[in-house]
Protein backbone atom coordinates (compact mmCIF):
# COMPACT_ATOMS: atom_id res chain seq x y z
CA UNK A 1 0.00 0.00 0.00
CA UNK A 2 1.02 3.47 -1.17
CA UNK A 3 0.45 4.83 2.52
CA UNK A 4 2.72 2.10 4.22
CA UNK A 5 5.44 2.52 1.63
CA UNK A 6 5.82 6.23 2.06
CA UNK A 7 5.64 5.82 5.97
CA UNK A 8 8.38 3.35 5.37
CA UNK A 9 10.81 5.23 3.31
CA UNK A 10 13.35 7.76 4.76
CA UNK A 11 16.48 9.24 3.64
CA UNK A 12 19.22 6.89 3.17
CA UNK A 13 22.86 8.29 2.79
CA UNK A 14 25.05 5.14 3.56
CA UNK A 15 24.78 2.29 1.34
CA UNK A 16 25.83 -1.73 1.02
CA UNK A 17 28.67 -2.45 -1.12
CA UNK A 18 26.53 -5.17 -2.60
CA UNK A 19 25.28 -3.86 -6.27
CA UNK A 20 21.73 -4.26 -6.91
CA UNK A 21 20.75 -5.78 -10.39
CA UNK A 22 20.38 -3.12 -12.89
CA UNK A 23 16.44 -4.82 -13.40
CA UNK A 24 15.47 -2.81 -10.34
CA UNK A 25 16.46 0.19 -11.21
CA UNK A 26 14.84 -0.01 -14.90
CA UNK A 27 11.64 -1.32 -13.10
CA UNK A 28 11.44 1.60 -10.76
CA UNK A 29 12.29 4.15 -14.29
CA UNK A 30 9.33 2.47 -16.03
CA UNK A 31 7.24 3.75 -12.72
CA UNK A 32 8.49 7.24 -13.05
CA UNK A 33 8.11 6.81 -16.82
CA UNK A 34 4.25 6.54 -16.08
CA UNK A 35 3.89 10.21 -14.52
CA UNK A 36 2.09 12.51 -15.88
CA UNK A 37 3.41 15.77 -17.61
CA UNK A 38 2.74 19.26 -19.15
CA UNK A 39 1.39 19.27 -22.27
CA UNK A 40 2.53 15.47 -22.35
CA UNK A 41 6.03 16.35 -23.10
CA UNK A 42 7.70 14.11 -20.43
CA UNK A 43 10.43 16.35 -20.25
CA UNK A 44 12.62 14.17 -17.96
CA UNK A 45 15.85 12.33 -18.36
CA UNK A 46 17.29 9.91 -16.71
CA UNK A 47 21.55 9.20 -16.59
CA UNK A 48 22.18 6.33 -14.64
CA UNK A 49 25.82 6.38 -14.16
CA UNK A 50 28.03 2.91 -12.64
CA UNK A 51 31.48 3.65 -13.45
CA UNK A 52 33.60 4.07 -10.63
CA UNK A 53 35.41 6.62 -12.39
CA UNK A 54 32.24 8.68 -13.05
CA UNK A 55 30.92 8.81 -9.88
CA UNK A 56 34.42 9.94 -8.60
CA UNK A 57 34.70 12.97 -11.09
CA UNK A 58 31.23 13.58 -9.47
CA UNK A 59 32.07 13.57 -6.23
CA UNK A 60 34.78 15.50 -6.47
CA UNK A 61 32.96 18.22 -8.88
CA UNK A 62 29.79 18.70 -5.94
CA UNK A 63 32.53 18.74 -3.30
CA UNK A 64 34.40 21.26 -4.57
CA UNK A 65 31.39 23.33 -4.60
CA UNK A 66 30.04 22.24 -1.25
CA UNK A 67 33.25 23.39 0.26
CA UNK A 68 32.32 26.88 -0.80
CA UNK A 69 29.01 26.81 0.49
CA UNK A 70 29.37 25.45 3.94
CA UNK A 71 32.14 28.54 4.42
CA UNK A 72 29.67 31.20 3.37
CA UNK A 73 26.01 29.06 4.58
CA UNK A 74 24.47 31.00 7.16
CA UNK A 75 21.32 32.24 9.15
CA UNK A 76 18.59 28.95 9.52
CA UNK A 77 20.02 26.14 6.87
CA UNK A 78 23.41 26.79 8.46
CA UNK A 79 22.07 26.08 11.69
CA UNK A 80 20.38 23.14 10.10
CA UNK A 81 22.92 21.29 8.82
CA UNK A 82 25.60 21.97 11.72
CA UNK A 83 22.96 20.62 13.81
CA UNK A 84 22.23 17.71 11.48
CA UNK A 85 25.69 16.79 11.34
CA UNK A 86 26.05 17.63 7.32
CA UNK A 87 29.46 18.65 5.78
CA UNK A 88 30.90 19.47 2.28
CA UNK A 89 31.65 15.42 2.47
CA UNK A 90 29.24 13.55 0.34
CA UNK A 91 30.87 9.51 0.09
CA UNK A 92 27.36 8.74 -0.77
CA UNK A 93 28.19 9.81 -4.12
CA UNK A 94 30.91 7.63 -4.41
CA UNK A 95 29.67 4.96 -2.04
CA UNK A 96 26.66 3.99 -4.08
CA UNK A 97 26.77 1.63 -6.64
CA UNK A 98 24.55 3.88 -8.67
CA UNK A 99 23.96 7.71 -9.64
CA UNK A 100 20.55 7.86 -11.06
CA UNK A 101 21.33 12.23 -12.53
CA UNK A 102 17.45 13.73 -13.18
CA UNK A 103 16.98 15.85 -16.15
CA UNK A 104 14.44 18.12 -17.31
CA UNK A 105 14.47 19.54 -20.89
CA UNK A 106 14.60 23.59 -20.19
CA UNK A 107 11.64 24.42 -23.08
CA UNK A 108 8.85 22.22 -22.07
CA UNK A 109 5.87 23.81 -20.47
CA UNK A 110 6.10 23.11 -16.35
CA UNK A 111 9.42 21.13 -16.99
CA UNK A 112 10.50 21.41 -13.10
CA UNK A 113 6.71 20.54 -11.61
CA UNK A 114 6.46 17.30 -14.13
CA UNK A 115 10.00 16.44 -13.24
CA UNK A 116 9.74 16.35 -9.43
CA UNK A 117 6.44 14.55 -9.46
CA UNK A 118 7.91 11.96 -11.70
CA UNK A 119 10.64 11.54 -8.76
CA UNK A 120 7.98 11.52 -6.34
CA UNK A 121 7.33 8.07 -8.37
CA UNK A 122 10.46 6.90 -8.77
CA UNK A 123 11.45 7.27 -4.98
CA UNK A 124 8.01 5.27 -3.67
CA UNK A 125 9.15 2.51 -6.78
CA UNK A 126 12.77 2.54 -5.42
CA UNK A 127 11.62 1.91 -1.51
CA UNK A 128 8.98 -0.83 -2.74
CA UNK A 129 12.63 -2.83 -4.18
CA UNK A 130 14.13 -2.20 -1.12
CA UNK A 131 16.59 0.34 -2.29
CA UNK A 132 17.89 3.32 -0.77
CA UNK A 133 18.71 7.08 -1.80
CA UNK A 134 18.43 10.66 -1.16
CA UNK A 135 17.71 13.61 -3.31
CA UNK A 136 20.88 15.52 -3.18
CA UNK A 137 20.75 18.64 -4.91
CA UNK A 138 24.07 19.94 -5.80
CA UNK A 139 25.02 23.53 -5.31
CA UNK A 140 26.64 23.76 -8.81
CA UNK A 141 24.05 21.51 -11.20
CA UNK A 142 25.77 22.78 -14.53
CA UNK A 143 29.17 21.66 -13.80
CA UNK A 144 27.92 18.16 -12.84
CA UNK A 145 25.54 18.24 -15.94
CA UNK A 146 28.69 19.29 -18.50
CA UNK A 147 31.12 16.22 -16.94
CA UNK A 148 28.15 14.19 -18.61
CA UNK A 149 27.97 15.72 -21.97
CA UNK A 150 24.30 16.85 -20.84
CA UNK A 151 23.20 19.45 -23.75
CA UNK A 152 22.42 22.79 -22.55
CA UNK A 153 19.25 22.63 -22.86
CA UNK A 154 18.76 20.32 -19.88
CA UNK A 155 18.83 21.16 -16.62
CA UNK A 156 19.79 18.75 -14.01
CA UNK A 157 17.29 18.91 -11.24
CA UNK A 158 19.17 16.22 -8.83
CA UNK A 159 20.93 13.36 -7.81
CA UNK A 160 19.82 10.02 -6.35
CA UNK A 161 22.56 7.61 -5.36
CA UNK A 162 20.71 4.06 -5.27
CA UNK A 163 21.92 1.45 -3.71
CA UNK A 164 21.47 -1.65 -0.56
CA UNK A 165 20.58 0.96 2.38
CA UNK A 166 22.69 1.08 5.54
CA UNK A 167 21.79 3.93 6.83
CA UNK A 168 21.08 3.86 10.81
CA UNK A 169 19.67 7.40 10.83
CA UNK A 170 15.50 7.21 11.93
CA UNK A 171 13.16 8.98 9.60
CA UNK A 172 12.81 12.80 9.80
CA UNK A 173 9.21 13.54 12.31
CA UNK A 174 6.56 14.48 10.08
CA UNK A 175 4.06 17.70 11.21
CA UNK A 176 0.97 16.57 12.07
CA UNK A 177 -1.93 16.01 9.19
CA UNK A 178 -3.99 18.99 10.65
CA UNK A 179 -1.00 21.25 10.15
CA UNK A 180 -0.40 20.82 6.59
CA UNK A 181 -4.15 19.71 5.76
CA UNK A 182 -7.00 22.15 5.96
CA UNK A 183 -10.78 22.73 4.92
CA UNK A 184 -12.35 25.52 2.43
CA UNK A 185 -9.37 28.04 3.27
CA UNK A 186 -5.67 28.00 3.92
CA UNK A 187 -5.07 28.17 7.89
CA UNK A 188 -2.35 28.18 8.95
CA UNK B 1 2.92 -2.45 -7.44
CA UNK B 2 3.84 0.87 -7.79
CA UNK B 3 4.39 0.11 -11.39
CA UNK B 4 1.19 -1.23 -11.99
CA UNK B 5 -0.42 1.30 -10.34
CA UNK B 6 1.67 3.94 -12.48
CA UNK B 7 0.70 1.99 -15.34
CA UNK B 8 -2.87 2.46 -14.94
CA UNK B 9 -2.98 6.19 -13.66
CA UNK B 10 -4.51 8.55 -16.29
CA UNK B 11 -5.17 12.03 -16.44
CA UNK B 12 -9.26 12.26 -15.30
CA UNK B 13 -11.23 15.09 -16.09
CA UNK B 14 -15.13 13.76 -15.76
CA UNK B 15 -16.20 12.31 -13.04
CA UNK B 16 -19.13 10.69 -11.49
CA UNK B 17 -21.42 12.67 -8.59
CA UNK B 18 -21.47 9.96 -6.17
CA UNK B 19 -19.14 11.67 -3.27
CA UNK B 20 -16.28 9.33 -2.07
CA UNK B 21 -15.96 9.25 1.80
CA UNK B 22 -13.30 12.21 3.05
CA UNK B 23 -11.33 9.45 4.92
CA UNK B 24 -10.39 8.13 1.21
CA UNK B 25 -8.75 11.98 0.71
CA UNK B 26 -6.84 11.72 4.30
CA UNK B 27 -5.17 8.47 3.64
CA UNK B 28 -3.56 10.14 0.37
CA UNK B 29 -2.95 13.14 1.89
CA UNK B 30 -1.56 11.27 4.85
CA UNK B 31 0.39 9.46 2.31
CA UNK B 32 1.92 12.54 0.60
CA UNK B 33 3.07 14.24 4.35
CA UNK B 34 5.41 11.91 4.05
CA UNK B 35 7.76 12.87 1.22
CA UNK B 36 11.05 14.13 1.51
CA UNK B 37 11.81 17.60 1.49
CA UNK B 38 14.40 20.01 1.64
CA UNK B 39 16.08 21.27 5.02
CA UNK B 40 12.43 19.28 6.05
CA UNK B 41 10.65 21.84 5.79
CA UNK B 42 7.25 20.28 4.41
CA UNK B 43 6.48 23.45 2.65
CA UNK B 44 3.46 22.16 0.95
CA UNK B 45 0.09 22.92 2.66
CA UNK B 46 -3.59 21.13 1.01
CA UNK B 47 -6.64 22.73 1.22
CA UNK B 48 -9.58 20.82 0.40
CA UNK B 49 -12.85 22.21 -0.90
CA UNK B 50 -16.27 20.51 -0.83
CA UNK B 51 -18.46 23.26 -0.79
CA UNK B 52 -20.02 23.71 -4.00
CA UNK B 53 -20.14 27.78 -3.66
CA UNK B 54 -16.39 27.96 -3.42
CA UNK B 55 -16.03 25.13 -6.23
CA UNK B 56 -18.30 27.76 -8.13
CA UNK B 57 -16.25 30.48 -7.81
CA UNK B 58 -12.91 28.86 -8.23
CA UNK B 59 -14.41 27.56 -11.54
CA UNK B 60 -15.28 31.10 -12.74
CA UNK B 61 -12.09 32.73 -11.53
CA UNK B 62 -10.22 30.09 -13.38
CA UNK B 63 -12.04 29.88 -16.89
CA UNK B 64 -11.91 34.09 -16.84
CA UNK B 65 -8.14 33.75 -17.05
CA UNK B 66 -8.68 30.36 -19.46
CA UNK B 67 -10.63 33.01 -21.93
CA UNK B 68 -7.88 35.57 -22.01
CA UNK B 69 -4.95 32.74 -22.47
CA UNK B 70 -6.59 30.36 -25.16
CA UNK B 71 -7.20 33.51 -27.28
CA UNK B 72 -3.68 34.49 -26.59
CA UNK B 73 -1.96 31.03 -27.08
CA UNK B 74 -0.15 30.52 -29.97
CA UNK B 75 2.81 28.00 -31.40
CA UNK B 76 3.25 24.63 -29.85
CA UNK B 77 1.07 24.79 -27.04
CA UNK B 78 -1.71 26.27 -29.13
CA UNK B 79 -1.73 23.48 -31.71
CA UNK B 80 -1.38 20.97 -28.82
CA UNK B 81 -4.84 22.55 -26.97
CA UNK B 82 -6.72 22.39 -30.35
CA UNK B 83 -5.70 18.96 -31.04
CA UNK B 84 -6.51 17.74 -27.71
CA UNK B 85 -9.87 19.72 -27.80
CA UNK B 86 -9.09 21.91 -24.97
CA UNK B 87 -11.17 24.69 -24.23
CA UNK B 88 -11.44 28.24 -21.74
CA UNK B 89 -13.82 25.38 -20.16
CA UNK B 90 -12.79 23.91 -16.75
CA UNK B 91 -16.25 22.21 -15.94
CA UNK B 92 -14.37 19.45 -13.63
CA UNK B 93 -13.48 22.37 -11.46
CA UNK B 94 -17.49 22.51 -10.46
CA UNK B 95 -18.14 18.64 -11.35
CA UNK B 96 -15.65 17.20 -9.05
CA UNK B 97 -17.16 16.57 -5.41
CA UNK B 98 -13.49 17.69 -4.18
CA UNK B 99 -10.83 20.44 -4.90
CA UNK B 100 -7.83 19.72 -3.71
CA UNK B 101 -5.36 23.02 -3.37
CA UNK B 102 -2.03 22.51 -3.04
CA UNK B 103 0.67 25.49 -1.81
CA UNK B 104 4.10 25.68 -1.45
CA UNK B 105 5.62 28.43 1.64
CA UNK B 106 7.83 30.41 -1.04
CA UNK B 107 10.67 30.70 1.16
CA UNK B 108 11.01 27.25 1.95
CA UNK B 109 14.58 25.42 0.31
CA UNK B 110 13.29 23.69 -2.62
CA UNK B 111 9.45 24.38 -1.61
CA UNK B 112 8.64 23.90 -5.43
CA UNK B 113 10.82 20.59 -5.95
CA UNK B 114 9.68 19.47 -2.52
CA UNK B 115 5.82 19.88 -3.35
CA UNK B 116 5.58 18.27 -6.59
CA UNK B 117 7.62 15.05 -5.01
CA UNK B 118 4.58 15.00 -2.51
CA UNK B 119 2.12 15.57 -5.27
CA UNK B 120 3.84 12.53 -7.36
CA UNK B 121 3.31 10.61 -4.30
CA UNK B 122 -0.70 11.94 -3.88
CA UNK B 123 -0.99 10.68 -7.14
CA UNK B 124 -0.63 6.87 -6.50
CA UNK B 125 -2.15 7.45 -3.42
CA UNK B 126 -5.48 8.55 -5.24
CA UNK B 127 -4.92 5.94 -7.89
CA UNK B 128 -4.94 3.29 -5.20
CA UNK B 129 -8.09 4.36 -3.94
CA UNK B 130 -9.53 4.41 -6.97
CA UNK B 131 -10.07 8.11 -7.12
CA UNK B 132 -9.20 10.26 -10.29
CA UNK B 133 -7.53 13.69 -10.83
CA UNK B 134 -5.67 15.59 -13.23
CA UNK B 135 -2.94 18.23 -12.26
CA UNK B 136 -4.89 21.62 -13.13
CA UNK B 137 -2.61 24.69 -13.39
CA UNK B 138 -4.42 27.79 -13.49
CA UNK B 139 -3.22 30.90 -15.61
CA UNK B 140 -3.54 32.98 -12.57
CA UNK B 141 -2.90 30.82 -9.29
CA UNK B 142 -2.71 34.53 -7.18
CA UNK B 143 -6.68 35.38 -7.94
CA UNK B 144 -7.82 31.64 -6.98
CA UNK B 145 -4.99 32.00 -3.58
CA UNK B 146 -6.50 35.13 -2.70
CA UNK B 147 -10.00 33.81 -2.77
CA UNK B 148 -9.30 31.00 -0.50
CA UNK B 149 -7.72 33.57 1.69
CA UNK B 150 -4.11 32.27 1.47
CA UNK B 151 -1.66 33.91 3.79
CA UNK B 152 0.99 35.91 0.45
CA UNK B 153 3.90 33.77 1.73
CA UNK B 154 2.00 30.54 -0.37
CA UNK B 155 2.00 30.07 -3.66
CA UNK B 156 -0.62 27.85 -5.30
CA UNK B 157 1.11 25.06 -7.18
CA UNK B 158 -1.87 23.33 -8.72
CA UNK B 159 -5.90 22.50 -8.27
CA UNK B 160 -6.46 18.95 -7.89
CA UNK B 161 -10.52 18.25 -8.38
CA UNK B 162 -10.84 15.37 -7.48
CA UNK B 163 -13.24 12.31 -7.66
CA UNK B 164 -14.43 8.39 -8.92
CA UNK B 165 -13.55 8.33 -12.18
CA UNK B 166 -15.48 8.77 -15.75
CA UNK B 167 -13.43 9.39 -18.20
CA UNK B 168 -13.35 7.54 -21.43
CA UNK B 169 -10.13 9.30 -22.79
CA UNK B 170 -7.08 6.93 -22.94
CA UNK B 171 -4.20 8.01 -21.11
CA UNK B 172 -1.43 9.57 -23.44
CA UNK B 173 1.22 7.54 -24.95
CA UNK B 174 4.39 7.63 -22.73
CA UNK B 175 8.12 7.84 -24.84
CA UNK B 176 9.66 3.96 -24.76
CA UNK B 177 12.42 3.40 -21.70
CA UNK B 178 14.79 3.83 -23.94
CA UNK B 179 14.12 7.36 -24.68
CA UNK B 180 14.51 9.08 -21.53
CA UNK B 181 16.84 6.32 -20.19
CA UNK B 182 20.68 6.51 -21.06
CA UNK B 183 24.33 5.11 -19.10
CA UNK B 184 27.30 7.30 -17.78
CA UNK B 185 26.14 10.30 -20.75
CA UNK B 186 22.83 12.00 -21.55
CA UNK B 187 22.20 11.19 -24.98
CA UNK B 188 19.31 12.24 -26.73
Amino acid sequence: MILDLAKKRKTVRKFKREKPPIEKLLKCLAAAREAPSGMNAQPWRFVVVESRETRSQIREICESAEKSFHLSVRGELGSWLKEKGFTWEKSFLQEAPYLILVFARKDAPFSKESTWLAIGYLLLALEEEGLGTVTYTPPNPGDVARAIEAPSNYRLEVILPVGYPADERDKYERKPLEEIVSFELLKE
